[in-house]
């Protein structure tokens, strides 16, 4: 009797077995008129060998067979020769002496070769995607993919959360990114929404007694897409009615702890650190830290401001700020050659400049050590923590600039001296969020997260009088330096509602044609509530050691939106337009 | 110390624990001096009561307490009176004492009342739909639809599968039903579609070597809508590479029995019965059949073909079918006026009667009884198995006019006669489809279930010189009357995609624009493969005992493709439109 195994199962328990294997041609090699195959399939690879003397069928329909042919083979597993010993894998013990072949599909020369090492650009992965998710690696990252969606889902439904599905044909909703739109056919000139969180119904679902939700689900951001940007993304919602902070906190934690545990099998414990977005912004320069390493931002400022060096003193005099980074044991590997590409560098955030010190026999040197009298040198160097042979890096500006060039530069310093310790997972929450945000485009507030945030109890006083130093009840979870995701308690009063929608610069009638039905809602026992959304596919990017969101997605879009493989989008036919009630716009209307 | 316990949790163990609630107030009634308030959660219901004597606060703040008011109590678990007691509910037993009320927040009277015995229309219930969503038949609705997910989802895990997510954005294939279109900002004139199913990303995930594939994912269809169907549904998907029929239905049914038994407790046994797609026809007018009761079509043409009804030897004559139902027993109860009612029913369906026989005596009686000699009547009665007492129902028409109308006819008097156990549950295997159907409008062939399907082995040579009677390697799951979904044998060479494109009637152009990418992958080693697709909403509705699928759905869309909540779709504005580079067609340019 045959006996089906994966490849990559076979041991030297199967010695004697005749078995049946179904897969794919790794490699041929003809050898001592042999042949010899690595035949593969999602377990792993094993070698089969055909032997003339053997099954002559098998052999002369072995010679035509090429790299990818898909085949099926019969065969009794033996033990390998000794000196054909392959220790490095799973099944190098043993080989599949064939009896019968038969070649399932055929295979074009493949544009690369299915395994890691293979040397291709990304647009021609993309284009054979269905070739890429062949190697290792990526069969590798889509079962970490799998494995952390389904410990999630585990540690959350034994948690009595429930998953409930929202729409995804929706409402459009303009306030934050653009929406993706789709045209109604039965409603003539009326459009759905894709949505871009599922938050209104999952706060709707609160009002509807659910108490526990979750959900991994689809969402969808019509903006310029970035390396780490997909038009559509998976997140994993979760949302809870009497909501308590701490608990709820805590909660998360313990499911991240779950996810690492089941997906690495590292254990990682909590509490996680928390930071203000006040210190985080401070120590960082950013809202989304990678704590891994050192390097933190120092505001000397009060030490500078009455310095000889008019950069500083006018930039601290200006309301300004001066701060800046230790590079420890770093001077001498930094010449001023090397110190202009930093400086080519922070001009990108809007820097005008980077000085620098080195610090030799307790002393700082450089081109503006000399406008340091002692005293304000030796607190200069008490607050860096500066010792000989280190280097001070500092940027004078305002202090959104300095926190954007001094927070990036750490960055790419952290990155350029290898004080990054790749296997170390660093999670982080950072709390007290501004609720709003300034737009420069539109002269007005925004929220910071979305309208629906509660703000902080203490500084509701000032909503109105200084609603730029009003802090959310709001809190982002911070990976290695990215945002997982943020939540927050959200409004469930009417009024507060109104309120909300009114500080943000919507019209009643606005507020009321837009949001009309959740003001509603909260009208009818709504309870106190609140959640999160992390993103799957940047947890799944970093639990995957992968620097790209598109290698976490099976059929990603590339940065203008395109998916290579299928040539989506694509032009219609204009019947279908006409059924949508929709025409092009001739190229002369076109708005750039 | 107090512990936060969900209300319907509560039980006599509790009895002398300070506790603290958290919920709706479903009923307050004042009585005897003190205010009871029956206080329900997600888990159930219990009883509150407050007392002057005791906190003559919470009290007061009681007074103030309608229905749906959320609130938070705090108070001791006491024994009710022995008169008091309430064995129909869980917490029958106990009341607590409350010390401590807080509203955390009011609600207006709800248009109706929380409880599964509202009259309310289902366009309330659909606006108000976060009241709605608080009744306990949909709070059960929703579970259920999370255990169902939840049992399918572990299952598959557990035999291997890998959950792998596709995408929502896609391209446009016009084939098959409508789909809904996205327009690009980025690509001017250009469309994204939203997926009618995942078919061929699963199709390429098998090429790309995941072998075992499955997803719980939406789909999209702009189909005008019916009772049973949705812009958007559920469904699971699950594709295997080197398929082999019987193991994977086998497999399937293993995967219901699972589900089955997770959900309902119930125990049900495989293996599932299976009928060819002409047996289905023939003995239920029906590709999905519900059989959990009899009243079978039975082909009486070849004993009446000769008769003296001339309706009935003529229909024979060019090429019709007469056919019969025996309503066992019902003679009596069914006067010539209900049969008139019967009549107009199957006119629905196209017949242009409907002929009736009574059994008296071992004889038809009846109208049309005379044009039967004794022989014929004889061999009329034992076809049908008639005795004394039965009906006979007739319809003589063209083959798919027969099936049609008695089909329904047989769903009708099934229901109408009570002969269904509600809590049986026939799943069937429905084999051996056609796999092409003549599209009447088009004037040509289209798939039956897609262009992806192979035809059974031995009907190959008949593709060429008889579409019409080539089979599919397909086969749909029934259970009680619905289809949940359909699987298939793929075809999984280049040559004969591109045949089968032909016999559909598409150019090699439109093919190679529209699929060109698929035939391409199915160049490199493409696996032998196939799969199904089961429609998790029409699952859940049946498991939960639900008639309709707006049931099993949090947010539905109405008849007419509307949510009534928050009114999608609705107009956005201009410079949205102006974005995407599309306008309204005006008035005047509207094709109806």
């Amino acid at each position: 009797m045959t006996v089906r195994i994966p490849c990559g199962a076979l041991t030297t328990e199967h010695i004697g077995q005749i078995i049946t294997l179904q897969g794919w041609v790794q490699r041929r090699r003809d050898l001592g008129g042999l042949i010899f195959i690595d035949m593969r399939d999602r377990s792993g690879i094993v070698q089969i060998v055909f032997d003339p003397e053997g099954s002559k069928d098998a052999f002369t329909t072995a010679e035509r067979v090429r790299n990818e042919f898909v085949v099926e083979v019969t065969g009794e597993v033996i033990a390998r020769a000794e000196n054909a010993i392959n220790d490095k894998i799973q099944t190098g013990h043993i080989e599949v002496k064939v009896e019968t072949l038969h070649i399932l599909n055929e295979s074009k020369t493949p544009p690369f070769s299915i395994d890691d090492d293979a040397e291709v650009s990304e647009e021609v992965r993309l284009k054979y995607r269905y070739l890429d998710l062949r190697r290792p690696v990526m069969q590798n990252t889509f079962k970490i993919r799998h494995e952390t969606s389904k410990a999630i889902r585990r540690f959350l439904e034994d948690k009595d959360f429930l998953e409930v599905e929202t729409p995804i044909l929706t409402k459009s909703t303009p306030e934050g990114a653009r929406d993706y739109l789709v045209p109604s056919r039965v409603h003539p000139g009326e459009f759905y929404a894709l949505p871009q969180s599922p938050q209104i119904f999952k706060q709707l679902l609160m009002v509807g007694g659910m108490e526990k939700y979750f959900q991994i689900v689809r969402c969808f951001r019509d903006e310029d897409l970035r390396a780490d940007r997909q038009p559509e993304f998976t997140q994993v919602d979760i949302e809870v009615s009497f909501f308590e902070r701490e608990a709820f906190l805590a909660m998360i934690e313990e499911m991240m702890i779950h996810v690492v545990d089941k997906v690495r099998g590292t254990t990682i414990s909590g509490p996680f650190p928390r930071l203000t977005y006040a210190e985080a912004m401070a120590r960082y320069g950013s809202d989304k830290p990678d704590t891994r390493f050192g390097l933190e931002l120092i505001d000397v400022s009060a030490i500078v401001e009455n310095s000889g060096f008019k950069v500083f003193s006018d930039t601290v005099a200006n309301g300004g700020q001066v701060k800046a980074i230790n590079v420890e044991g770093q001077a001498e590997n930094y010449s001023r050659k090397n110190i202009d590409t930093l400086t080519d560098f922070v001009n990108r955030y809007g820097a005008k400049g980077l000085a620098w010190l080195k610090i030799e026999n307790g002393e700082p040197k450089g081109p503006i050590a000399k406008f340091f009298e002692a005293e304000t040198a030796g607190e200069l160097l008490k607050a860096t923590n500066a010792k000989d042979g280190d280097l001070l890096l500092f940027v004078a500006d305002k202090p959104q600039v300095v926190a954007d060039s001094l927070g990036a530069l750490r960055l790419k310093l952290g990155k350029e001296l290898d004080l990054i310790d790749e296997a170390q997972l660093n999670f982080l929450w950072i709390t007290e969020f501004p609720l709003f945000a300034w737009d420069e485009d539109e002269a007005r507030y925004v929220a910071e997260h979305h309208p629906f945030t509660m703000p902080m109890v203490e500084d509701i006083d000032k909503l109105e009088t200084d609603p730029g130093a009003v802090r959310a009840q709001a809190y982002d979870l911070v990976l290695n330096g990215y945002e997982l995701g943020s939540g927050s308690q959200r409004i469930h009063k009417r009024e507060f509602q109104e309120k909300m929608f009114k500080l943000l610069g919507f019209s009643k009638e606005q507020a009321e044609a837009q949001f009309g039905f959740l003001m509603e809602a909260f009208e009818y026992g709504a309870p106190p509530h609140g959640g999160v959304a992390l993103g799957i596919d940047r947890i799944v990017m970093i639990l995957a050691g992968r620097t790209n969101l598109r290698e976490t997605i099976a059929f990603p879009k590339t940065a203008n939106a395109s998916c290579l493989l299928t040539q989506a989008p694509s032009p219609v036919d204009e019947k279908q337009l006409d059924q949508l009630h929709i025409q092009l716009l001739r190229e002369n209307e076109r708005v750039e």
